[in-house]
């Protein structure tokens, strides 16, 4: 194996030349820089990442932190960040905490130990109080963790308000909410924006079941409270999961949508366009959440200065044929 | 921070003997080791991993590369890996190479240089030279590399026999088979499973699309197909994704699933049970599949003997809607 010592040998150099070359440290003049440019490329000599990281305490590595890999939403979001990660030339490390905190714990020590440049955190557990201690570059994604902590967000009260309002539009009088969990940011926010709509209209019956993200416990209450109250007649779901969940249901309980139920899910996951009907959502850009996002945090990891604490990125409805 | 050499001092013991109880190399004797147990959780010790690693060239991580993170199957075999890696004190670094060859080379290289004790290959390069050359231990998922590397995968021929068994059994006469990618280990064992059985069988018509286990293209490839042959009555998929990709274009010809056309896919996604009408597939067991990969690459980390080099998991046929 090619050494630090061959290359200083080659190109003539002492071994703390190369050092400083390769560390970016110090002062290497023009014309060295390119005699030692040329020995490695003729040696073929590879840096030791890791010896270099431990004298410079720092990789090329970002760690994003989802909660469930097997929400669609998560993996969408995991090649954006991937994608825009490695051609900035980082690798990114994807924890997947199954909702577990302890498993999220973890990951953020093991990262810190190993000098990850930087963190994307899509936690649920975003009171945490190890977020308040990690002296990583760190940037929030689709969460709201602390005021000091730049997040890339959508904006989901605005994105509820349109859902909701449509709904309304399309002449739907008894209306059930499915919510996301108690205490997760986007969930409360897009609660917030359906009731905005719903309590200042006349006449509109109004249903709410909470449900995780996700299409099988979603599916489940929709069955029992549709079975409830046959009269509901739309359905504004907080994530597509529980939408899907939600329609599944209808349809084993006979209800034609978007004749007799009409459905407008909440993400814009392309399992969205594969499901019959066709489920019209709320659609938020994932791809472009994950890649503004990383843009971010290269900047942060870079001490360049962030503008914008708090990105808000719109959403746009899509309306496929899940509602009249 | 508490040092090695404060660790020492609590203990009173020399540094070296901390570094052997440490490192867990060299004699120490069992009341030493119960001093320094002891000093190192009162001073709150935390080694540095990548210190160590540098000195043992050796890291809890293992890599697992998967050819596209948004196909559903591989969040859930990850889902596998990440588990059972995790209970047995390793972390798992994803590594999405979205089917390019560079970032396939990039990553493992990467690996390699940061000490994994271990990788586990999806890979769809599977001729790659680069993989004679590995020097971690590895276990290829999925997929065949090397008659020396260790394989778990799903015994794809059997699979693809019951499935168009199956569909003969219903009656079809003309049947469209969707095949994956050429050139793709599991790709062509269905396709000869496939053909196993309609070459045995009389007065069957048969039509073969090649598209990549991915919704849009089959979806498009499907349309043009069934638009041509209107009386073709079964489609064997050979990826659930394609198959509901099958589904959405039968659908957009008004062609009735399972009156009209029979649907049967490959591989048992969560997905499948989702979409309308559910989908008839061979079932993989996902998570067994990627828990036993991961269990023979720990062996292979430990160096613990491996009795056998090519494990074979059961499909199962789960039969939905979308046949009749």
């Amino acid at each position: 194996m090619v050494t630090i010592r061959d290359v200083g040998k080659h190109a003539g150099v002492s071994v703390a030349t190369v050092s400083r070359y390769l560390n970016d440290k110090g002062y290497v003049s023009e014309e060295t820089k390119n005699v030692l440019k040329k020995s490695i490329q003729e040696l073929g000599y590879k840096p030791n990442q890791m010896a270099r990281s431990l004298s410079t305490k720092k990789t090329n590595i970002i760690g994003l932190l989802v909660p469930d890999i097997t929400n669609p939403f998560f993996p969408e979001l995991a090649k954006a960040v991937e994608e825009t990660a490695f051609s900035n030339g980082y690798t990114v490390v994807l924890c997947n905490s199954s909702e577990q905190q302890e498993k999220e714990k973890h990951y953020i020590q093991s990262l810190q130990q190993n000098y990850a440049a930087g963190l994307i955190v899509t936690t649920n557990y975003t009171e945490a109080e190890y977020y308040r201690h990690i002296k990583l570059p760190i940037v929030a994604l689709d969460r709201r963790l602390d005021p000091t902590i730049p997040t890339v967000t959508t904006n989901n009260v605005e994105g509820a308000k349109m859902a909701t309002n449509y709904l309304l539009e399309q002449g739907c009088k008894h209306i059930l909410c499915i919510r996301g969990p108690q205490g997760i940011g986007v969930a409360e926010d897009r609660m917030k924006g359906f009731l905005e709509v719903v309590n200042n209209a006349q006449d509109i019956q109004v249903e709410t079941i909470t449900s995780p993200f996700e299409f099988t416990e979603a599916e489940q209450k929709a069955f029992n409270i549709l079975s409830a109250f046959p009269t509901i007649d739309g359905v504004f779901a907080a994530s597509d999961a529980s939408a899907i969940g939600a329609m599944k249901a209808a349809q084993s309980l006979g209800r034609k949508i978007p004749d007799d139920i009409q459905i407008v899910g909440f993400d814009g996951i392309s399992l969205g366009a594969l499901v019959t009907p066709e489920l019209t959502t709320v659609a938020q850009d994932i791809y472009h959440l994950g890649k503004v996002a990383t843009e971010l945090l290269l900047k942060k990891i870079k001490e360049e200065p962030i503008d914008n604490h708090l990105i808000e990125l719109p959403t746009e409805l899509v309306i496929r044929r899940s509602t009249k």
